[in-house]
This record gives structure tokens, sequence and C-alpha cells, in this order.
């Protein structure tokens, strides 16, 4: 069976203060539906991917008020930590190979800024192991210690990690949607604060609000799904052989590349996950665009047009979705002042966690 | 595709504070998979139903730690308040009818007992709507609401009610794994301290610990899950036409009835979701069991013999896949003590919030 976005939208991403979570699955929701050309009535199931809002703010039961709000028959919200949105997207594919529904309306949705920066970096260490998470450590403390073992071993400097911000700011200063659209310098980066040795401000991604959604439908349309992977890893760093890379990335890429019968090199554009700059240079590794030690001096591919993690910004729930929407946008060539040209393959890759989970999805435009 | 329960497990339910989450997953999962009489890598996937862990024990990202600590090669967590087990139980069926997996673990699991009851209560209103949750109610006065209009509507009295509670203490009694395995009288209902008008202590299902799991695969076993539906309405009760039917109850149901070429009398034995000695009520009418409104006079067919989630217990995110867990030892003759004679029809109800979501399995055994 073939799968197919029919539509997508991303809301913007920033500080949303005037903005609900609900406000904003709506408005991500209706949006996919209007880019689609289709009504409530015709999409068989929402699936909500979020990760922190019964923590945050009090209200689980997501599927059930997506539902209603949208008023779609039925509904449910899948969770993995920062990789919850590419999940949501690889669970809407399996809804529809199992044959009950028709098409899926997935939305990712978070909303973080209402809080203190303190109590939301205490609550994305529930992505974490138990033992992580009494230790002390924070998100970008976990990615410090990849990035340190990754400096020491393969001889990267900062600069070189501070290149993959400047780049991806550079895409969002062309995304009207992006958290941070100013391009910024090498300078910027390795004289930001320091977070944790050797991640400075500039090497992570904000903390945002933000919605994106993608309708999906075994109906013909100009965009197709044709891998959909997911794999895990040990929650915790210590459980792992290596820190410098992502066995859950690799695994699921491979047989995402095999699904689709493709190699890494056929891919014409990708979204990956830089929630830290160490990230997206373990991610071209990971995922085979570049021999591993060899990331962090740049590739020869298009990379994060949306502006990334890192300067798009990171609704984490919303996260996979919003990746799904930027590949489209230029598969279908609706990606306005940063559409690439000839763009056939492209590739998302969405992390929960330090690789916990992984979710890789191979879309194929020009249909 | 036929799929087919293999293997079933409950761990005790009850104030297991020497057990972890972690430790419940586990012990679920690997007795599941003894009943089974298969090994971890003939699993293809663990999914996690759980509701409140993210919020209370800081702990998300479940599938990746189930999947780490059983050597499952993959997984993910599925939340739907109150009927998270349910989803779970009906996102395997989904799973494996989608083709890429053939047999996967469905574990329900919940750790309530380690906070306050007061911190549980604000935790668990995460599944009500957000004015719900301003308004000041919690789940019993919501149901106490629906119990209050049913009793005027229909004639029903606070005894009608207690008989529900005083039969599954009865039932729980023979359950070794039951939360409060103690029979009761009506005496002990109606005058048991008032929680919300008409509501009485033992009126209410407990804040329990524990953990289910199945073995669900397209390979042939004992019980076959013949129909998987699941439905929605509104979050809020106040968006409802009637406070004395769960709609989404009763979509399902019809859905499910249907599916499997059935009538409501057709069942022979039922697991539903009595949240409250009213929703058990509720459920008897929605299902088909009995009219509208006849209920509370009592029905001629067993119904919660595990004791239910009054007296076996109420670990939220392990409701829906014990209830399966039930129902498949009864069908298969392995229920012990309660084992009731001929059955062979099995119907199972989990209920999200006060029916924002529903989720109806039908199970045939003796195969």
């Amino acid at each position: 069976m073939k799968i197919f976005v029919k539509g997508v939208y991303q809301t913007n991403f920033g500080e949303l203060w005037d903005k609900s979570l609900k406000d904003l699955i709506l408005e991500a929701g209706l949006g996919a539906m209007k880019n689609a050309k289709i009504k409530a009535n015709e999409i068989d199931l929402v699936i909500i991917g979020n990760k922190l809002s019964g923590k945050i703010d009090g209200q689980d039961h997501l599927g059930a008020l997506a539902a209603e709000a949208l008023k779609i028959k039925k509904g449910f919200r899948v969770e993995a930590a920062c990789a919850s949105g590419g999940m949501a997207v690889y669970q809407a594919v399996q809804a529809i190979k199992a044959g009950e529904v028709k098409t899926v309306l997935v939305i990712g949705a978070e909303k973080m800024t209402d809080k203190k920066n303190g109590e939301i970096a205490k609550a994305l260490m529930g992505a974490a192991s138990e033992e992580e998470r009494r230790s002390g450590l924070s998100f970008v403390g976990l990615y410090a210690l990849m990035a340190r073992e990754y400096m020491e071993k393969f001889g990267a400097k900062k600069e070189d990690l501070a290149e993959i911000a400047v780049k991806n700011h550079k895409h969002a200063s062309l995304n009207p949607k992006a958290h941070f659209p100013r391009e910024i310098n090498i300078n910027t980066v390795v004289s930001s604060g320091m977070v944790a040795e050797p991640l400075g401000l500039f090497d992570c991604s904000p903390i945002s609000d933000g919605a994106a959604a993608a309708v999906i439908s075994n109906k013909k349309g100009r965009v197709e799904i044709v891998a959909s992977e997911i794999s895990n890893d040990s929650l915790g760093l210590c459980e792992r052989k290596s820190l410098v890379e992502l066995k859950a990335t690799q695994k699921a890429s491979l047989r995402a590349y095999k699904k689709a019968g493709i190699k890494a090199e056929d891919i014409d554009i990708a979204e990956v996950h830089d929630c830290f700059t160490i990230a997206e240079v373990l991610a071209y590794e990971d995922l085979g665009f570049c021999k591993k030690g060899k990331g962090y001096k740049g590739i020869n591919k298009p990379v994060n047009l949306s502006g990334g993690l890192k300067a798009c910004g990171h609704p984490v729930g919303a996260t996979g979705v919003k990746q799904i929407v930027e590949v489209v946008s230029h598969l279908k060539g609706e990606a306005g002042k940063r559409q690439i040209k000839k763009a056939k393959i492209g590739l998302v890759h969405n992390v929960g966690g330090t690789g916990g989970t992984a979710v890789v999805h191979i879309l194929k435009g020009n249909l």
C-alpha cells in the first residue's frame, strides 16, 4: 500500500504567550486540512504527538481533546520524548496500513514557554534514565558528554560545532515561522555563555512553543512516504558502548534506506535532529551522509533548511512533524524563499532523549 | 488477518511501595512472555499504556525504557487517560494488521501510591477538560454529577449503586491479586464517608500500583481478538447533551458487535470500567446489556469477575490491559477460584476520563 502526505502546516515557532496548546493544535490541524483541501469529515483519525502537556500544563488526554476540537471521529496521543512528533507520523502510517482508516491527521504540538526554564529543563529529563536524572544531569549536560568524547576522539573543535549553528541560523533567516530568524557568526557561538562545556548557549536549541500538522492518506498525493522506521537504544548513556554514535539512528535509517530501495547519497534534502550542534554532526554520520568522525567537517547536502531545532525552534512534540512539513514543502515546491531546486528524495530524522528512540522517514516527491 | 492473545499476566494490584514502575513493567512483561511460552527475541514491538509516570515520577519515554529493560527491538508509549491500557491493546492490534510486526507485547503499568492522594487527584484531572480543572472539580465530583442526574431521572437509590461495590468486592475476594480482596455489605458502602454526594468512599475505585501485560500475535492461539474499537466524545461533561450515557462507549461497542458479528446478549463475560459504581451501571446500558435507565436493577451476566476497578484496583494505565488478562484467563480456563463455566465470548470496556475516550475489545475463546 502506498501512503502519501496530502497537506502540511506549521504554526509560528517561538514564545507564543497569547496562544494555548489547544489554539496551536487547532491552527495546525485546520491549516494542514486546508493545505490538503480536505474537510474534517474526510479524516478518520487524529494522532497527537506531545511530550509535556500533562506534566507542565495539567492536560493529558490530548487525543480526545483534538478529536473534539477538530470534529474528527477518533484520536489518541503518542509519546516518545522529543521523538513524539515523528512517532505520531509513524503511527499514522501504521494505522493506514492496518486498513481501518484511510486518512489521518497528525499533529505535533508543545507549549513550553509559560513555565520557568528550570522547570522545563527538569521536565525534559523525563526522556533520560532515572540514574541520569538522579545525578543532576540535564540534556545539555548529556550532549556535552557526547561532544567532549567526540572532540577528543576525532579532533573536532568548538568552532567546527559552531558552524552548524551558523548554518542553521542562516537557513532560519529565510523562514518566516522560525523562532530565531537572524543570522549569527562563529564568534556569536563560541563566545556565547557556556552552558555545559563545550556547549555554549548558541550550541543549544531553544525552548519554544509551536505546532505542526500533516494529512497522511492512502489517496494519491504529490509526496509519498516510502519508508517509516523506528528504533530504540538504552535510555541512559552509560549503558552504551560508544558515546559518539546513536545506534537507534543507524538502525532506523538502514532499515529505511532498504525499504525505500535507496542509499544515503540519494537523499537530496534532510531535516535532522539538531537539539545541540553536536547532535547534527552525529546525525550526518549515523545517517550515512559521511563517515564516522568526519561529520564535523561539514557535508555537501542541504540539511535543516527550516533552521533546524537550533534556529527554527524546538517545541518538542511538534519537531518531528515540523520536519515532515519542511521536507514536504520543498518536495512540492512550496518552500518560499528557501526553496531548493530539483529535490526529489527527502529524509526526516527525529530523536528522543539522547537516542533512546529514533524515527526516520523517507519521502519521495515530484510524483 | 486473525489476531490472538498468546499469553497474559497481572502483577498484584495494591500499595506496592517496594516496587518501582520499572519493576512492575518487568514483572508483567516477563510474566506474559512466560505464559505465552515466548522469548523476547520473538517479540517485534513493545507498547506501553501509561498515564501518569512523566507527571508524578518524572519518567517519560517509557517505550524506550521497556524496550531496553525487556530486550525488545522497539517500543513506544500511548496515552489516553484511564483508557491508556485499552488504547495500547488497540495499537498492538493495529500494528500487527499493518503487517510489519507479528508479535507485540502490550504492558499497562502505573505507580500511584508514592504520592499524596491530593497530588494524584490533581494529576488525574489531566483527563478532564480545562474548564473542569479550573472549576475545581475532581473525577469523583464529575461522576457524582452523572450519578445525581441518573438517580433523579430513573429513580435509582444509593443502595442500588452500592450493590455494584458489594458485587465487585465479592468477586475480588476470590482474586489473590486484588487490591481489596475482602467482602463488604451494602451498609459498608452507604455508611462510608461521603466524597461527592451521592458517591461515598466505597463507591470509588482506589489509587493503586500495578501492571498487566499481554502477548498479542497473528500466530494461532486459544483466544482471538475479534473486535478492537475506539471512540471519542467531548472531554468535558458540559459539552454533552446527556449526563446519563457515554456516547463513546455506545459507538465503540456498536462497531465492535458489528465487527464480531454478534449481539450484546452473546457476551458471556465482561470486564467494564467501574471507576465509580455509577460508571458500571452506565456501562451495562451503553454496552447494550440492558435498556437505558434499567442498569441500576442489575443484570444477569458475569461482570468484573476480577473485582473490577473498584476492588481489584485501578492503576490507571494498567487497567485496560488487566481487563484483557481477566477475560482471557476465563476463556482459557485459567482463572482459578473465580473461573466461570462455558464462557466463549468476552467483552472488555475501558474508559478515559468521563468518556472522552472509550475502547472496546471482544474476545473469542475455546478455539
